[in-house]
């Protein structure tokens, strides 16, 4: 059972198997269906984003209230008791006494997974550092299931920053357990980190690693960009020689197939040219509107009994 | 019909003519009856405030949950999403999926009104720079017709920085549906700009420009007080002379007509001394209080089908 | 009656007499058996938290949610309106017109008391710089009352920052209308304030002020741990030279009563060592789980006729 099984949370795109998965996008697209509802009436949701974020906390909190739940928390690096010097695992069992679910953000990668030790309720991990953000790779999942089809068989490109994008390590975990074929293509120094490939591998994954785009976008089904992150580097020199490696044009859909989908989990700095947005291959903010039936189905697996 | 017009939101106090102002005044009234309804219920409002605010933001707040509703926002120029270059029309592109209508302010005058070129959902602008406010004009108008009257036949002062002073600009531009007589009173560097000037001629106005109040208290209905705004100036020297250029008194109250009623959009600096505040006359904090059914008719306006 | 006696908030620990902390405390043990209900909605609490704050806000918040409410607020030093120079009073007059109660925080002592002789509805003073501390005060109470038993008889030890810190002052002068032994340990400079020593000795509170915790450890039923408030210090050498001046450690609880419990308001920062957590005999997490029935008592008498 989905309830008993992620009973402490979802922290990784790792505790999902297949069955798991396509139970969860079942339960996704039935909320399609369900605007408003007063499932989660009485239920307190807190969104502990010690790491601000717009899109993710936003599509948290109007999940919940589609529900008929609360929501409480904060969003900023300057949380007041953590300058207090408050540790991670306190502020767990002070909030975990105020709600019935916590959704967290922390820019160090096992901040998610501690807090889930110390938690008697689910943690959902809403980013980690450059580690994992699941519930985003399963609203592209669901993405991609509702606005293509079945995910085997599929030719998926994964493009961008490869090494610190949380986004597309969850997003190929969760792909692992399909028959598809990932092209990913980064330049060299954004490579895949050996971890994730090593869990690729094991999973027998068909991938490939390229640095140009544009030889097989005539292939892909889905290309999925992500940003180049500047907040990661330490270097912002470096950062600005690979910032504008991709740019994806208008042009570029000339290339692909006629049900090629284009994603990206936003926000999108300069890596998609604006005129791309009109093209009905281009279904980024489609995208985000999956992220509420998803979220839902999310928090009512893990809110109800 | 009111909810046709504007179904793309209220962006500007230009969209409204004296049919529409008398309707939703007439809405507004309705609502100071309506304490708490669920007439929003399962309804979210985003209130998007890339410049922050205090009294706007709960004010549509408040509103909302007296209707039932529910609310998603940021608000403080420090937003992550914007912070990692994602322009406007992103962030309205994907919020439009968490929400029902959308409440912004921002520090560009243009900004609410492009933000509604690319919204499927209605837009609201809660102030856009110097710009215009048309929701606090709604509410003004809402006030002096509760405390004073038929606006037909008032005379009445708008005294303070008409430059950068996007409240009176809204207001300016509602009132020149009625048959009114607008003094407006200011510092030779803080007039009203050519562009309302003009606006108010064509709509044939009847408006004078003075620097001294005190000759004019003795005939109007009405005086409307703006802070100098501080952080509109280049020049901080230039705010610092003009800073106490206005402060009204106890004693000029004497000179004032029996129901001589003062406004002011709040917050208020040094330009009207604490202790007029218990003078009938003074009704600033009850302004505040018709905040609250003017913006529940608002949104119930633009929300219900 | 509390309601009447209680129309214009909580402000002070003073305003409360026997009867009245052991009315509220029975109205916090009921609480704990109603998780959820709609006893409070359509009531709007204003949360106004000049200085910030985590736990307490989100207890407030918790506790209003719980009873069916709405919450709106601001959170930061960095309030938009006091930065465009508004005074406290007006504010509160702003914001009474938005909602039915506030709980506020501010950095200086008077503010809470004189907010309530503005507002028109009830204040709740949650922390007023190092003056008091009013509501962690009775979710204190509420605690030693539920996981010890009655307060008459009691040996209670209050240690750390006595000087600076608010929730110390207000417990001390809750406990100060019981039979109750107090112990006051901490360094010489960090001392109860001759103001509060004064009013306890007025009350006849059998008290007395050591330095050293170990040696009364044995005959204690409660021991009361603060932390050493870094921001309540302007010289900072002086803080480093205290802050570790008692760390309560594993071994310590070895010379305790078998039913001595420790407390703590949290956040805390070194001077309970984490391995103490695990033990029976600390009770500071549960502590902020009776946080939301104290919370949720104190709005409903004030919110509801």
């Amino acid at each position: 059972m989905f309830k008993d099984k992620f009973s402490e949370g979802i922290i990784s795109a790792k505790q999902f198997d297949r069955e798991d998965i396509e139970y969860i996008l079942k339960k996704g697209k039935e909320m399609i269906q369900i605007k408003n509802s007063n499932l989660l009436q009485g239920k307190i949701l807190a969104t502990l984003f010690f790491e601000p974020s717009t899109r993710t906390r936003l599509s948290f909190e109007s999940a919940m209230y589609r529900l008929g739940g609360s929501v409480i928390g904060f969003h900023s690096e300057d949380v007041s008791s953590i300058k207090k010097g408050e540790s991670i695992a306190d502020t767990i069992r002070t909030v975990e006494n105020y709600s019935d679910c916590i959704a967290m953000r922390h820019s160090l990668e096992g901040a998610a997974r501690m807090a889930s030790k110390f938690a008697k309720i689910p943690i959902i991990n809403a980013g980690s550092g450059s580690g994992e953000h699941p519930t985003q790779a399963l609203l592209d999942l669901l993405t991609i299931t509702e606005e293509i089809g079945e995910l085997d068989g599929l030719n998926i490109g994964i493009m961008g920053d490869l090494k610190y994008g949380r986004t597309v390590h969850s997003l190929s975990i969760l792909l692992s357990n399909f028959d598809v074929n990932i092209y990913f293509v980064s330049p060299e120094i954004l490579r895949m980190r050996n971890r994730d490939k090593d869990f690729l591998q094991q999973q027998q994954v068909k991938y490939k690693e390229i640095t140009k785009y544009r030889k097989i976008l005539n292939i892909l089904d889905v290309l999925y960009i992500t940003r180049i992150q500047k907040e990661r580097f330490v270097d912002i020199e470096e950062y600005e020689k690979l910032k504008d490696f991709y740019i994806f044009r208008e042009d570029d859909l000339e290339n692909t197939k006629d049900n090629f989908r284009l994603l990206h989990p936003l926000p999108r700095v300069t890596e998609i040219s604006p005129n791309v947005d009109i093209s009905k291959k281009a279904i980024y903010f489609k995208q985000t509107y999956y992220g509420i039936p998803m979220r839902k189905a999310i928090l009512s697996e893990l809110m109800t009994e």
